[in-house]
């Protein structure tokens, strides 16, 4: 079985991740907590169940808004890793107090119910009581291995055991409502060792399909079982349906259940769903979710650019996923849809300022859009804090013998084989360059292999299903030298594989070549027919008026236009543009009538857009005009 | 008071409206019995409700279903004064016998309820049990006047008086959850004199805005009370929210009130809240509603065009409420948009064939769009079946002293005034010329006053309140001849006033001058800026993909552009068209580029549209390029 590399074992150590796990530690989370804690309701409502605040006011805000001070401390441990800050920890463990004294003698916490009338508990499956449960669990195992300190930890056990007194094989039937309790209790499996929290997990997931749901979301004609997946067991999945974070959440909580249960069908159900999404149902962005009536799943190959959802929680679910069905399969195709979702749909929902926040991510914006501070539903800030500050959780995985690489990025590790400890040094300009050196440093020479992801993009596969495609085809193969000497190696599951007898001192450098390439999309996408999107290794790349000042929706990029890379250092805290020209029909001064001329344009990374105030942007350019559209509304 | 005269005093006897009255009864009357008799359950749930038929089966459909029955029923006795036909009375006897038979013995009359459970009744106020009274009441009086047989309205009776029984001062409270019974029970109590029924349709208005709205409606935080006008009592009311149709079937029934209670307050309050509708809330087309996930209103200037809600049964309601006003006030403005509406918005929803129908009605359909044979929800198709049957209600008025002519039409009358009978007969190619030929035959030579409506669209006043104004704003003035000579007249709200002592055979010719006219939208509405509509007379026009081969989202109409009136008798079935030239921006062979080259283009009346399979349209036209979008998803 292949496993991750920890995050708590991954010191990042230079380039675009640290950047961004700073960014998390700095403005991020103190911008987390100043809402969690002062501009909304949140410890407060802590402190009232608790008996330490008695202000008469009841429950503040939302059902579930427990589960984002859950969240920001997840965040919160990841960031105390990388960056460590004593006042910060001291306010968590200020926080820590409050929602362990707001934990029922039974083991129960939900701040909502204590307020509001515990003997109303458990009586609505929408009301994301497992959900937040969830949530707690995994913020108490990231605070721990963050820390040390098992307080949270100890909270989250109490109230999985508290869950696995009530539910479970001849007890009573629930199907939770928002997905998340059974991920996290596989979590607290690998770090208990507690079987009982796996078969908790599973039988969540049972659950589902067999008509056991009730309540809002089952009542709602417009939703029904679909949009929480209780519309069909797991065995019987073969479509993605409903609410996309939903879905996320539970496959991912499917793939962990199926990889410690060898549980062949739900692997299986996994593989045919995770087909359905990919082959069908994804943006070019990673982005999931065509639909923000159902912050979802419409219709296959439906994939509106100016109206997609693409919720940022729902991309960093596509990354958690992905991730788990690596693991299971050692294919690195999965790898390269979370690079995908990782570095576009994901990274867009958050400022470079790391303050702001995108809760859909659209491929087109005719007016433009700015980030926004919070959300009254404020899952995407902290699901994006929480990602971007445990983003090593992606870099490396192993297993006995062998040693994976999967997200390039400037990184030190230690990974421990069966007969062997090596310590990596690995330094690179990914994404903006494809060059990556691997120092080895194992304790004593030993025979191992490394297993090198060759990205899709580098070998002329721009998704797994041919969903999109590379318009332009030639690509130079990826070089591998070890010691500077060039080596054959041999391709499996997307990975070059370097075996040798590794000796401290020995270094790999990997060169994939990273070239402009022109995606199409599969004509089954009504929306993208006839145009064109730009990408450079994992980077999607977006057109923005700021940009463009004879305008970025008349314009026709043709496909025999050169086009050039530029690293810009003092544009958007540096970035490579893309460069070229296109033919714009612009209206004649009179504004009678339009001619067209040949203008410059410039393309910036789509993860960095809406960094300059409102500006329209596209991602999917006109190759050639099928209709013009005057004075849209 | 001013009064109609009753659609079954008015022969429609040539031209427009008489063709759409045939078209009802011979194509529209048969196709909502067929759907209502035997595609769906609706006869058969009043047969099991009656036990006449014992199949186990339940109630089929939705719970409101009982009132497309009642809205057939309307119809075809709207149709029957106008067309006998003894199969189809036949047929319509014997669905009002299934419909007595289903009566319970106190009075309560609801398939859903009789066939669910009858404990259940009247707990849930958005279960439509009032509004299908409404609808039964309705059909019952206009089944009476039609035919003289009273069954039907005998059932309306004791339904409204069970609900007397139930609802009232010192009863329980009772928000209707769709409004309709109130209007409903100002008809009964103008057929029956009985003021039992006028007083509980006040009581039902004086039961919004205070609270006691409970159940799904007021539960949906996207809906809540506003969506069905419970946010505020009537009295209170500035603004239109929510729900289209509900607002207008609640207003209808408030101005109704209103007329008889003289109460004033009422009164105000209809006069600012149709002020809020018509400056800031209505489309050219009459129709009303943004947005089609209240079905009804967002927020004043918000009228997208393409995304347009304007649902047929809206402006049906528009025509309903306006002639109340107009009835309360005097004013013709109110019937200037109850004209717009009819002619326009309404009109849209029914096809050329008089057997398909549209339920939203857009300004602008990209793709274009089919009407359909019928709904799940089935309001639209009879509810412009009864309106078009009875079209005659809305040409005439009078007091004890005067006439009024308001909608001019092809039509015989005889209007009782309080010292003389007078036949009037109409002659006039209304809406397509402007020529109205009067021929007056008192019984007794008399002095009594025509009170002629000068339309605003030939007043230059494009609609009160300069929502939308005209572009060319020279208008000759409307010529009146009496007996061939030109007379002098005075304007008084809207209306010629013609003062003479009339004698048998006199005559009186109307000249309406019916120019084309460029129309301009307040700047206020985003989505027309920069752009121009045509109107001739009381129909919009509209571009429509068939008559205009080099596309019609790519065209610009300039200002000093001549256009061209042409009467095509084979088009349509015989319409004036509209042309001139636009200048088109329009593809290069090689599509890599777009030029601009002056076009052809011809306009339709917007109500035609869609009758020659799906065509692109649209009626706003940019008058200059102010921006260009290639490749429209």
């Amino acid at each position: 079985l292949i496993r991750p590399i920890h995050f708590s074992e991954v010191i990042l150590d230079d380039g675009f991740w640290k950047t961004y796990a700073h960014k998390v530690s700095e403005v991020t989370v103190p911008v987390c907590m100043e809402y969690t804690e002062a501009k909304t309701g949140r410890i407060r409502n802590f402190e009232r169940a608790a008996g330490l605040l008695n202000d008469g006011k009841g429950h503040e805000g939302i059902y579930y808004d427990d589960s984002d001070v859950y969240k920001a401390l997840e965040a919160i441990a990841y960031s105390l890793k990388i960056y460590p800050s004593p006042q910060v920890e001291k306010r968590a463990d200020e926080w820590i107090d409050k929602i362990a004294a707001a934990q029922e003698p039974d083991g129960y916490i939900n701040t909502f119910y204590t307020l509001t009338g515990l003997e109303n508990r458990w009586s609505d499956m929408e009301k994301h009581e497992d959900y937040c449960a969830g949530h707690l669990i995994e913020a108490g195992i990231a605070y721990y291995y963050a820390t040390g300190k098992n307080k949270l930890m100890n909270v989250g056990i109490r109230m999985a055991d508290h869950m696995d007194s009530i539910f479970g094989p001849g007890k009573r039937n629930w199907v939770t409502g928002h997905q998340e309790v059974e991920l996290a209790l596989v979590k607290l499996y690998e770090a208990t060792g507690n079987k009982n929290y796996l078969n908790l997990a599973n039988w969540f997931i049972s659950q589902r399909g067999h008509g056991y749901g009730v309540g809002r979301i089952w009542d709602n004609p417009a939703w029904g079982p679909r949009y929480c997946q209780d519309d069909q067991p797991i065995e019987a999945i073969s479509h993605i349906t409903g609410h996309a974070v939903r879905a996320m959440y539970y496959y991912t909580g499917v793939a962990d259940v199926a990889s410690y249960t060898k549980n062949t069908t739900y692997l299986n159900a996994m593989q045919r769903v995770w087909e359905d999404v990919v082959h069908k149902n994804v943006y070019l962005t990673g982005a999931i979710g065509s639909s923000r009536h159902n912050e979802g799943f419409t219709k296959s190959f439906d994939l509106p650019n100016a109206e997609a959802y693409g919720e940022t929680c729902a991309s960093v679910g596509m990354v958690f996923w992905n991730q788990r069905m690596n693991q299971l399969t050692g294919n690195a195709m999965y790898i390269d849809v979370l690079e995908r979702s990782l570095f576009n749909g994901a990274l867009a929902g958050i400022s470079l300022t790391g303050d702001r926040f995108f809760y859909p991510n659209p491929l087109t914006s005719y007016e433009g859009d700015t980030r926004k501070e919070w959300f009254g539903t404020a899952c995407c800030p902290s699901n994006i804090a929480r990602l971007l500050a445990s983003v090593g959780n992606y870099l490396y995985a192993h297993d006995e013998h062998d040693i994976w690489l999967n997200i390039y990025a400037g990184s030190k590790t230690t990974v421990s084989l069966k007969n062997n400890r090596v310590k990596l040094t690995q330094q690179t300009n990914y994404p903006w360059e494809g060059s990556v050196s691997l120092l080895l440093e194992p304790e004593h020479t030993g025979e191992f292999a490394l297993h090198l992801r060759i990205p899709g993009w580098a070998r002329n596969d721009a998704i797994s299903g041919g969903l999109y495609r590379f318009a332009n085809t030639e690509t130079p193969d990826t070089e591998i030298r070890i010691n500077g000497k060039p080596t054959q190696y041999k391709m499996v599951n997307g990975y070059a594989i370097v075996h040798n007898t590794w000796k401290k001192g020995d270094r790999v450098d990997i060169r994939i070549p990273m070239e402009i390439k022109r995606v199409l999309a599969s004509d089954s996408v009504s929306q993208d027919r006839g145009k064109v999107a730009l990408q450079r290794g994992p980077l999607v790349y977006c057109l923005e008026e700021a940009d463009n000042a004879s305008g970025i929706f008349n314009v026709i990029l043709k496909d025999d236009v050169p086009l050039l890379e530029t690293w810009e250092p003092h544009l958007l805290g540096g970035i490579y543009t893309l460069s070229g020209e296109v033919e714009a029909v612009i209206p004649t001064p009179d504004r009678a009538s339009a001619t067209t001329s040949v203008q410059p344009f410039k393309a910036i990374p789509y993860f960095a857009w809406a960094n300059r105030g409102k500006q329209p942007m596209q991602v999917w350019i006109p190759r050639r005009v099928t209709s013009i559209l005057l004075n849209k509304e």
